[in-house]
């Protein structure tokens, strides 16, 4: 009687005949008047429940079976059996069950078995992985996960975890989480009556990182080829659909390599993670685009197929202002491109996925390599349809001449460390960010990215 | 004329004769009285380096190769052809040698080839992944992870990231860094004088969390089968070779599973894990076993290989009164065990690794199982030669009256969370926890922790 996943059972690797025995939580019962019940049972590991059919002929069949609700843990054992009904190959003809775990007051189940909003399940966080989207979402949360690992260890990536809490501020740029164990009803002062934050854990002021990529650019120099995959954070106002103020990042970070190198990888890449989505979340993904948005399918595949157009940004800039749309936001060179322009670029003009390379170096970072022209950057955006921007990289600057004139221009000090990577045997290099809980909202088609991860936060809300 | 890395020249995935392009580090230089040059080039992907042979008729010979010192980048052309010399099978006769980035005063390089101690190379973390010992740690790490991830996803557990900013406190105990962004000049206060964390950006005091357990619990009774792999943090004392403010955890939770279950999982993946690093990063582990820990091959070796043992806290405690040994720090039922106890248990009397179980409650978190005696909890600690404890887990209490008195018990507070779990369809579920620079520490010999993360810090240093 070998316990088996409902994913396994679903995928047929059991024959009827076999005993089984099945291990989750009821979705639904329904009761025959034939005298039995069909039990959904779920475990997570699959998209569908296994049809268990309950007779009334077990011991407990009035005793439990009949009070089953949404929710209760039960073990089922018996014999798969090909399913009579619709909807499923094979079902389990039940000669146990136990129940591990009842519902408290059934009626006020939280999420007893009806449509709820989003926003509600943001408030149940704790129960809403046992809804059929957020089943879905870890599982393809999941599979991108490990997608992005096992892309980069078969290309002999290194991976490489930045520090978390650091004491430098990437870009000069985002708002930044501090982190201390002053007490602060008794903070220590200098002299001059500043705060003494060599009295803090770390002997001076500590945030929680932006990026990990000025990190990842020491490995890099290094052994090559090699990634970051972690936490970043943000302390901007993140009230809003769109922005995390903790979220997870892909860095890669590559050697011997120029903007074209850098954008061939994106490409591979992003390519590469929605096939092995496509391939391992059918299930998942035909229900997203069923209850979520239609748009989801044709997206993804449009993306995993199609080969990446690139262009100028100087061109793309032509092309919006020759568009005759009118835009909310202004198009001008010089100025960075807003989520319509991207989308009108990528869905009207390209028709699919779109790199824009060569930006004006004042909207840029102060580590994106000058281009001869004095004017523009060697950065990217990576544009999907139906997204606009889910990738930004660029060359880095490897010239430590060129490097520190940019910093000094941008007001960026310090950094010894940074510059001495190009002291000593300096090589042109690139990379590239893609959020991941950003990618995981586009593939899923929802709407709000608090939906992306397990537990969601809002500024006012921070319980978890 | 095709780009390969060193790994895989040395691996043999091109034949002798084929022309072939590498990139990558000058890791030495020698100049042979034949007319030539020996250069080590390096690239990160394999410990060894390979070795260009730069004859004196290449253009820039004397302008270039005859400079070349440790830390160059260079891209290196030519034949590969079976090596005359010994110590590698093959070398490539260069017919194109072109320097990417010279060495800046190459008297004053940091790390200059000669033997540093760890604690000079922790001052230059930027450009200790060069040396031969953390590019060695870099490959291990990344093997080591990347396997976590393989072992979970082909067992279909599902991958959850706990949030790191949290407002709760898992364990009631760890020292916690505060996570804010109030403006600590000027404090808002509530009319009582306290500090007004209504006022901060979570709308409530938030900390970076110290354990993604209790989270995982959430996911594993609606997904059955879970595991994070992320950042924790311990605002300790982290000034010691043994302690960090900012590591990884591996935290597997599995649902309809007992403490018995749970150490088989421990012992599974802790056997998998050290069998995937013995397979794949062989080069690196002799050069640990020769230049930092003799014992390290016959450790890693034993722990793959042995069955662990199992023993009760009860019987533990009884063995080391009787062990006729002098501990310094005192044996008795009710005390937890200091490595010292742990270490003799499992090097001595075992000879081999060791999962002790059932510990008294009294030292054991509110949130593990009570076992029918009351008097110990169902916990359980995996002890391995030569470092004592390296995976500490146990059942989870899923019955709700029990916890609640638990709670009481210790002073643990609100969670009404993670009580909710224990009304609706609760089972019986368990998981442990891994530090994951640990096992990389204990894997490489490294005796500082501080050298099994890319970017160390000390109490009094977070330049990164």
């Amino acid at each position: 009687m070998s316990v088996v996943s409902v994913k396994a059972l679903l995928a047929g690797q059991c024959e009827p005949g076999c005993e089984v025995t099945v291990r989750g939580w009821i979705r639904s019962r329904r009761d025959s008047k034939g005298g039995f019940s069909f039990l959904a049972v779920h475990d997570g590991s699959a998209h569908a429940a296994i049809q268990v059919v309950a007779p009334a002929e077990l011991d407990n069949y009035d005793a439990d079976v009949l009070k089953l609700t949404a929710g209760c843990s039960v073990i089922a054992s018996g014999e798969l059996v090909a399913s009579q009904g619709k909807g499923q190959a094979v079902e389990i003809q039940a000669k146990h069950i136990e129940v591990c775990g009842w519902v408290d007051d059934p009626d006020t189940y939280p999420i007893a078995k009806k449509r709820h909003s989003f926003e509600y399940l943001r408030s149940v966080a704790h129960l809403r992985p046992r809804t059929n989207t957020f089943g879905a979402i870890t599982r393809v949360r999941t599979v991108l996960a490990n997608a992005v690992h096992r892309y980069f260890y078969e290309r002999e990536f290194q991976w490489v975890n930045s520090p978390l809490i650091t004491a430098s501020d990437c870009e000069g740029a985002g708002e930044m989480f501090r982190v201390s164990t002053l007490d602060l009803m008794n903070l220590p002062r200098t002299d001059s009556g500043d705060i003494d934050f060599s009295e803090d854990f770390f002997g001076r002021e500590s945030f929680l990182t932006v990026s990990g990529q000025l990190n990842a650019e020491a490995y890099c120099l290094a052994m090559s080829k090699v990634y970051t995959f972690g936490p970043t954070f943000r302390a901007e106002n993140s009230n809003t659909s769109r922005h995390l103020a903790e979220f997870w990042m892909v860095e890669p970070e590559i050697a011997f390599a120029n903007l074209d190198d850098d954008a061939a990888l994106a490409e591979d890449f992003l390519r590469y993670l929605l096939s092995a989505v496509l391939e391992h979340c059918e299930d998942d993904l035909a229900f997203f685009n069923q209850f979520v948005d239609d748009g989801v399918l044709a997206r993804l595949q449009k993306v995993a197929h199609t080969g990446f157009e690139r262009m100028d940004y100087s061109e793309a800039i032509k092309i919006l202002e020759k568009s005759g749309k009118k835009f909310e936001f202004p198009v001008r060179w010089g100025l960075d491109m807003q989520s319509e322009h991207e989308r009108y670029l990528c869905e009207e003009h390209v028709g699919g996925p779109l790199i824009v390379t060569n930006y004006p170096k004042d909207i840029k970072a102060f580590y994106m390599r000058m281009n001869d022209d004095e004017k523009t950057v060697a950065a990217m955006d990576v544009l999907a349809p139906g997204i606009g921007e889910i990738i930004g990289g660029s060359q880095r600057e490897e010239r430590l001449d060129v490097l520190e004139r940019r910093m000094l221009e941008q007001g960026v000090e310090g950094m010894e460390w940074y510059r001495d990577l190009r002291r000593y045997g300096t090589v042109a290099h690139a990379g590239f960010g893609l959020g991941f809980e950003r990618l995981l909202n586009y593939i899923t088609g929802m709407e709000n990215i608090r939906d992306a991860i397990p537990f969601p936060r809002t500024p006012k809300h921070a319980d978890y």
